[in-house]
């Protein structure tokens, strides 16, 4: 039901970076008058709820920039150009965590900020995983470390803030509604 | 544990919107090489699950037009400069539902998109809702419609990709684990 929906009249870019682009559009309202949008666009990106045999989940920690601070997270990453999410789920659980897995499940798809960006995360669960021997190397930039928890650890984690990003804290609520992690 | 901090170098200032503003900052990595970050501000929101007197929650459903549809989502809404997030959440509560309540509860805060925005939603559920008789007005560029569903109906609504953002899917599952809607 796209009633609602704002047609619109221009669009001005503003940049164009490496992960982000930035434009505003001029939009008519459905009432008629006019309003701006500004809107950032992102190529998407997967996420990963990985389990051990011994029912742990893995987690990454990395410096969030953005935030000025350290995050324990599900390890993620953007689609690259023409990628299937399921592709780039395989490849960043392998360099975000040295695993890999024969058993990757599609489990929900959502956007992260309605209001200003179009970026979706494709979320899935892996089991089965097993410690890959020769791993692809990440991108430079990249530092991260891995964190294996259980679910009484990682509740810990988001109660003391240090788990603190809605996919992360989806995925705790997920893994426990369906019994995955001990 | 910032061990893997980035020191900032250098920032540009690319854009300063009435929503976002947008950043570059050029980076130190922790090995000594140098990186940029992109970077959106935005003053941070809130999001609130509002529970009717027969166990329903309260939606809203909008025009998005960064994914260029609608969504069904739980009402949110920005911080205004130096508000907090409870007077907040009163306010988009009574401006995106028209209902009030005398008990907010807040439940927990996270970052929407770590990778390139330091957004921060804190989330409350609202119980005891009851309307408000001469409701004050949201922004003039914003067009909502209520939604009242049952916890089956949210989730039918989520398989229908209607739901479809990582807030509302999380407001969807806390509301199951706890028991508070029916």
């Amino acid at each position: 039901m796209d009633k609602f929906a704002e047609k619109t009249l221009h669009t001005e870019r503003i940049f164009q970076g490496k992960v982000i682009s930035l434009q505003v559009d001029d939009v008519q309202l459905p009432d008629g008058n006019t309003s701006k949008r500004e809107i950032v666009k992102h190529p998407g990106a997967v996420a990963i709820i990985p389990i051990t045999e011994d029912g742990k989940m893995v987690l990454v920690e990395q410096y969030r920039k953005a935030l000025e601070r350290s995050l324990i997270e599900i390890p993620a990453g953007k689609l690259e150009s023409g990628e299937e999410p399921r592709t780039t789920a395989f490849r960043e659980l392998e360099e975000e965590t040295g695993y890999t897995t024969n058993d990757l499940q599609y489990i929900t798809s959502f956007a992260t900020s309605p209001g200003f960006a179009d970026e979706v995360i494709h979320l899935y669960v892996a089991k089965n995983i097993t410690v890959v021997e020769n791993k692809r190397a990440g991108d430079d930039d990249e530092f991260v470390e891995l964190v294996e928890v259980t679910l009484a650890e990682a509740e810990q984690l988001e109660q003391d803030n240090r788990i603190w990003d809605a996919k992360t804290a989806y995925a705790i609520m997920y893994a426990r509604w369906k019994g995955i992690v001990k």
